[in-house]
């Protein structure tokens, strides 16, 4: 971690420590570097960070503030780009395997992966819980040129984790796209909701820093336990 | 502008114009910043700006290529995050203006722009359309403090723009809340769709530089047009 980062790290965590709430006005600049004992660039980059975070936002001339949304159990949107289990804390998430298998690859699933009607790839069905309900339904399909090797009881644990640690593959950038859509009623036992309710559906395709697709999944969100947060810094 | 956010500019220009897809490659940073007529420094702040943006994507000893979503007629979420006329093309781009009013402040809409309860506040509604189809129904509340002056003639246009523009209003940063949700009945014969369907609701709430909350917002989006994509870049 750059030493900018570890600051605006320490400085995130004295925010959540002291429970300030927005508008909360922090030290000023020569202060702050001055108990964090870093250069004044270094410190201004880490506000940066902060501000980009939607943590706090800098008022010329006047200071710099704490920023925070008004409701909680909204989840950032931002923390849902690797999907669950890499950035949720432990203690609140936990997931159930529903499938594991190797299946051919359909045409949808081939478009996505960039691979052959009918190439081999990992087929995943998991259902994700938070604070013990259920929160998401997660389809995925590994390309298995890039995902060499994946069996259920990988699967039942962070599949992404196990991609960077033990398959060293570089995770490079992703493509989300939403909608919302009528749940599917197969789907409204497992999630415990009625017929007829609505779903945020999002389909995402994953890619390595060298530009292979690697992972296709769709993803269906519980309406009530499942909401999400974006913070935006205008120009 | 700053020069490399204007050769990042006209490098997605060069991008879009050549109809260049995914994975095609573009000239290596020494040619162009031979091109370009720029520093190499500028060059590579350009080049993080496309990253960033989600044009390109680079590969460590191998090059720099183009990063295109598959699907079209997906909006990029970062798009809205001034509501709609700021920043979609306006040949594709109309509203119709449903209701003008000044009204009372709810309890809702106080705590959300943190005035009193009875406080005045302007309330505006309008449908509005892409391509001439409904894509959204949005419903905003403006703090009467910040935004001092506003009519229906304004409010058949951009307000963001207006605000900008006339009251001299700076932008700074806003919260946006995401759900699935079934459309209210009310509003179905507006988006011309059947009682039940779902919908992605927003709301938001937009703050001055200084930090004063000056529009909350609730938007209904049509599932079938309006969609939108999230691009992300992996660490």
């Amino acid at each position: 971690m750059l030493k900018h980062q570890e600051i605006a790290k320490a400085i995130a965590t004295y925010i959540d420590k002291n429970s300030l709430s927005q508008g909360d006005k922090l030290p000023c600049l020569s202060d702050l570097v001055e108990s964090y004992q870093v250069s004044k660039n270094t410190m201004i980059q880490s506000l940066k960070n902060l501000e980009n975070s939607g943590l706090i936002y800098q008022v010329q001339g006047s200071g710099i503030f704490v920023r925070k949304p008004h409701r909680a159990n909204y989840l950032p949107l931002s923390d849902t780009i690797e999907g669950f289990s890499t950035n949720f804390r432990e203690e609140k998430f936990s997931s159930r395997l529903l499938d594991f298998d190797t299946i051919a690859a359909t045409q949808e699933v081939a478009t996505h992966l960039n691979v052959s009607l009918g190439d081999k790839v990992y087929y995943v069905r998991r259902l994700h819980f938070m604070d013990n309900a259920p929160f998401c339904i997660e389809e995925s399909y590994f390309n298995t040129s890039a995902v060499t090797y994946l069996n259920s009881e990988i699967a039942e644990k962070s599949i992404f984790s196990y991609l960077r640690e033990h398959l060293n593959l570089s995770i490079g950038f992703s493509d989300k796209y939403l909608h919302a859509r009528i749940l599917p009623d197969s789907l409204g036992e497992l999630l415990e909701l009625p017929t007829g309710s609505p779903a945020l559906l999002a389909e995402e395709i994953y890619y390595l820093t060298n530009g292979v697709a690697f992972d296709y999944s769709r993803t269906y969100y519980h309406y009530l336990n499942a909401q999400f947060l974006m913070q935006a810094t205008h120009k």
